[in-house]
């Protein structure tokens, strides 16, 4: 059979929007021959609604769009993800995470999400009562099976076996002759190839062709890849769609496959680039805004997070601001406007020493003898935060914070200050990943100062400051972070079982703890690790648990 | 029976703190003749723990801490809330939300909860796997039922019938003596009545007495208002203990209840205050913080802060700033010093002028010819969120946002600015309630200038500006936030159903939808509604959904 996959980028509650691109997908993929249209989970709604599900209309909308839809579908049929609404007596929640079969203008069929997430950044369990009955239907006598993303997720890919049921396999006892995976499934690096690898095991044992949509996009912190693909019965590759990008493909489920159509992994550097870039790109665009501002302070963070803004919404749109103080190198003004330069965006200099000093006096009644201390600092990074915001505001662009997850984990930034902004672009890289994707960019060329890269990292909020007068090497911080907060061992572990040195190890435990307020209060970050700060880590404040 | 209810303060990670606890408690109610002591949900561990219960030492020393209790208990059993791990190889979650029967150094039964939350601030799926089975336990002849707060539910307090199960029905077949129930239950306004209402109904359904024990303190966001409570078989009330206190009780359930035992219901006024005192003194207390530091308008939110912290935190530990600039009134000056002399703290004047013309200064290069707009007004909000937080910062004070829940619905506040602070005190209080417990708090004797209530509202960001220049009546606007944010109702049914004009039913919604991005970096609010932003609602920032 002919199957069109539409790989396409939905809005979160554009019905009439997501509508329009779902059907111009199909027939897309129509004329190129499919006869049969699947699109990703939820396509009809975008991913995740969240608690918009809750509003009285949200989902009566989301019903209405798809009956348009069904009106609009003749003999060729569509597979669309969308909302279902459960009877109103039945007991449990309120909605179903669901796919129809869309065919000679009616709704054939309607099948109902499994499993349901309900692990990081995912909260199905919320909203959604899972399907339990596993039904293939039946279309000119192929019997082809629908699941729902996690519905063919096996146990080797989740951190534990976390479901009684497994859909994959009970629709293949049945005999299928095709499975249909619509999905949401986020990128995080090195994701696209774990998941190739799962979706081709998953064709072999269910013994059938198998047929996986994912979305492309950004939504808030999530970034969807793409990287759809199908599958022949033995698990050999029959065609893979492209990442990070809309793509309509039709792939004849009756050939067999090869390895001449598997997924062609990216370099990590560029796979991390290109989703971050679209991450930028589609939060911008889907709020509203096509220009965007950003403070340079001539380092490696906020240099890696203009090119990246750069290549989002292009360089005539992004506007950098270096502000200068006393304590600020010579470099900081030189190195951002040479990188401005480089990239052709606008870079003013704006310097903060006359408010600095404003603000200083204007508190001194208050602050009596008290001695200079981190307060001041603090203040030069809240007037940058100023000026900024006031940029934003008077020009309609969306501030990036330019902060990286090392930083972030440690509470090496100010609240109110370099954390201002309605993006963080890179903060869910940790340091050394901000070089090594720095160092990518400048495989051909220099774009970033290689001045900037080389030299070592400074706040320059006091005389002389470095960034390693307060915390370690970024090679032992970065490697402590990975095992205390993406791996969640206890400072005893990381002690006794990785050698770290005890002293430093409850150092960078007491401040990763100490600074949950400041993500609390973040800006939403881009998230690309499998263990992010945001929405997929939530962590009490007031707490005093110590490990 | 005499059941001893242990209503206690638990501090979230705390486990050596927490046993330390428990242990005074049972040792309290065992001199006041208890035979069994029953505390509340998760005494152990603090509710909720969140993500917490990832890392891999939290669950491990939670049963550390539950054996060392069970050491210390002798003949007279201890029933007490915990954490359990799910055996490596069972399917599902990690963990189950528990209560531990402990008597004679052992642990004689485990409990595990079996209706789990996730709706609202609960995330009960995240984390644990549902019990499913229900046993009574027997001691000395009692046949005892063991629940876990949601597990007595009934669907009349809930939206829609959200579980198949039923562990009271289930257990009161097998014919209980008598019902323990361990609760987390947060406050919200004119919930404890609802609450006493429904436990009454629940004990003439199980027909058996009920021992229910609440706990009591502010975690975060969430205040637990105590409000513990024990009927007889009949539903009649055998006993109430404090709200909004640590409080433990002996209750003889072999007693007749009659009417004099009722929950007192306070007037609400006075319980929203008392849950808003605590809710500030506990996250005060338990992130570490003595001292509080907040911005003083003259205007009647910040007054009413100020109140709230001199009663959470002692007068003599709350440091007010008003910072007049050119726009202000003498009003906002002067009422703020006798506000702060009635409450008889320090509150020093820091004018802004000088500040604000630096910014404007350093600025203008790049704004060029641009005219004045709402990027002034936000500078001189951000200008005193910086002197407030330089503040905090020189005296390690917390620093609290003084902003309500219209405000913040609307985006009628300055990110960065008048929205700086470690926790927002009454950000879910609409305007009106501000009026009503200021109103409440000066019953007696004048704390509040009457002047700072009877005047008309103003940002006094710019010239003789006022609130209602740009949001319409607060009576209107809160009306419409009320349908709009916690009914979910769409702008269609508010201008059909309820008559309210088209055009600013319209503009509210795109304010509130337009301001997502506020309050997602906005500090943590204490939650005193049904329907609070922040934890309990969760909205996606791009998003294109409109009704």
């Amino acid at each position: 059979m002919k199957i069109g996959i539409a790989q396409i980028n939905a809005i979160v509650g554009d019905f009439p929007g997501n509508a329009k691109r779902i059907l111009a997908a199909y027939r897309e993929c129509i004329e190129k021959g499919a006869e049969l249209v699947v699109t990703p989970e939820m396509a009809l709604v975008g991913y995740p609604p969240m608690d918009l599900l809750f509003r009285a209309s949200f989902v009566p909308k989301c019903l209405q769009a798809l009956d348009y839809l069904a009106d609009e579908i003749k003999d060729i049929p569509l597979v669309v993800g969308y909302v279902d609404k459960c009877p109103e007596e039945a007991v449990g929640k309120p909605f179903r995470n669901a796919a129809a079969f869309l065919c000679n203008g009616q709704i054939k069929h309607k099948t109902w999400k499994t499993l349901l997430p309900a692990y990081d950044v995912f909260d199905e369990r919320r909203y959604f009562e899972p399907g339990n009955s596993f039904e293939p239907i039946e279309w000119k006598g192929v019997k082809i099976g629908i699941t729902i993303c996690e519905d063919i997720w096996t146990e080797d890919y989740l951190h534990r076996p976390l479901y009684k049921d497994d859909p994959a396999l009970e629709l293949s006892k049945q005999g299928i002759d095709l499975m249909l995976n619509l999905s949401a499934s986020p990128y995080s690096m090195g994701k696209p190839e774990g998941r190739a690898a799962m979706l081709r095991k998953v064709a072999q044992e269910i013994n059938a062709p198998l047929v996986y949509c994912n979305c492309i996009g950004g939504n808030d912190q999530l970034i969807f890849d793409g990287n759809s693909a199908a599958f022949d019965a033995e698990g050999l590759p029959l065609g893979s769609l492209a990442a990070f990008k809309e793509e309509c493909l039709v792939i004849n489920t009756s050939l067999k496959g090869d390895e001449s159509h598997k997924l062609k992994p990216m370099d990590s550097a560029e796979e991390c680039y290109n989703a971050l870039v679209l991450g930028l790109r589609d939060y911008a665009q889907k709020c509203g805004f096509s220009k965007a501002c950003l403070g340079l302070s001539g380092g490696i963070d906020s240099a890696l997070t203009a090119v990246i803004a750069a290549e989002a919404l292009g360089a005539e749109n992004v506007h950098g601001l270096t502000m200068p103080s006393e304590y600020s190198s010579s470099g900081s003004v030189d190195h951002s406007i040479e990188l401005a330069n480089k990239l052709k965006m606008r870079c003013d200099s704006v310097p903060i020493k006359d408010a600095f000093r404003s603000v200083k006096a204007a508190m001194s009644p208050v602050f009596g003898d008290l001695p200079e201390d981190l307060t001041e600092e603090n203040m030069q990074a809240r007037i940058r935060g100023l000026f900024l915001m006031s940029l934003s505001n008077k020009t309609g662009r969306l501030l990036l914070t330019t902060g990286n997850k090392s930083e972030l984990a440690v509470g090496y930034c100010t609240m109110y200050g370099d954390m201002c902004g309605g993006l963080a672009v890179i903060s869910d890289l940790p340091k050394l990943q901000v070089y090594a994707l720095s160092r990518w960019i400048n495989r051909n060329e220099e774009i970033i100062p290689w001045d900037t890269i080389d030299k070592p990292p400074s706040a320059e909020l006091r005389h002389d400051q470095k960034d390693q007068d307060t915390l370690p090497p970024y090679e032992v911080l970065d490697a402590i972070l990975e095992l205390y907060v993406e791996k969640h061992l206890s400072g005893a572990e990381i002690i006794k079982d990785h050698g770290f040195d005890e002293n430093l190890v409850r150092w960078i435990q007491r401040r990763v703890n100490l600074n949950e307020w400041k993500r609390f209060q973040a800006a939403p970050g881009l998230r690309v690790s499998s263990k992010a700060f945001g929405m997929g880590r939530r962590m009490p404040l007031a707490q005093r648990f110590s490990d």
